[in-house]
């Protein structure tokens, strides 16, 4: 299974340590094409040799491909809303994660409102998993 | 000329004075759609009465009616990413306007590296208004 794994990069590194650990977890259902959003040091490895047209066109293209599409949304961004649309637009199935707000903060309506996306909030990572194990044995 | 302007809503609403004089400006131009994005009131207001799935299907329909899409991103937002790729889907023309970051924060590569959208840096509101003035006078 090809999995396409989405998190935050220029809005915020944040959650970087959790995209790590989730892309780890997903590794045992298949291959995440996005593994280097779970890389400490990921900004300069991406960004080096490379443009932002051709980091565009590459994680299209994975995405594309992709059998399933996760994304981890505590981090607003616009990179991973933007994604959750073109996943949509190509019939992918869509679950993102967000760690349940502290501060009473609201989830965005375009993706709370959207039925063709699952969303589950987590309080901790064990429960993330168990979210992942139920969307991908289906 | 129906208008459709985007900005952060639940992600943060430190732009949101800014958003108020883009519409200001917006509006010698046509009908803003949007128009209670720059309202300081507006989380309120918006949310009293009506559920983010009707949100959802009322901002999509919106958009959907739009001659043409302005978004302000510098608060990174999943509903305004997802909606960038919502009206890139459906053929409409894309502003995306941008304060100059002062800490040297990049936007995503998914915007700037995307050609279907004019992605435009601003140091004041009166910049951000004469990029307003190109794009709409085309």
């Amino acid at each position: 299974m090809k999995i396409y794994f989405a998190g935050s990069i220029r809005a915020g590194r944040g959650n970087q340590d959790a995209y790590f650990k989730i892309i780890e977890y997903l590794k045992k259902y298949g291959q995440v094409l996005t593994e280097d959003i779970g890389d400490g040091s990921l900004t300069d490895l991406r960004e080096k040799n490379i443009s932002d047209e051709e980091i565009y066109k590459r994680d299209l293209s994975w995405l594309k491909e992709a059998d399933v599409f996760i994304a981890e949304i505590s981090t607003p961004s616009l990179g991973v809303g933007y994604e959750v649309a073109k996943a949509e637009e190509w019939g992918k199935r869509i679950l993102c994660l967000c760690r349940k707000p502290e501060d009473g903060k609201k989830i965005s309506a375009m993706m709370k409102g959207n039925k063709n996306i699952i969303l589950k909030e987590y309080n901790n990572l064990d429960e993330a998993f168990s979210f992942i194990d139920d969307f991908l044995k289906q």
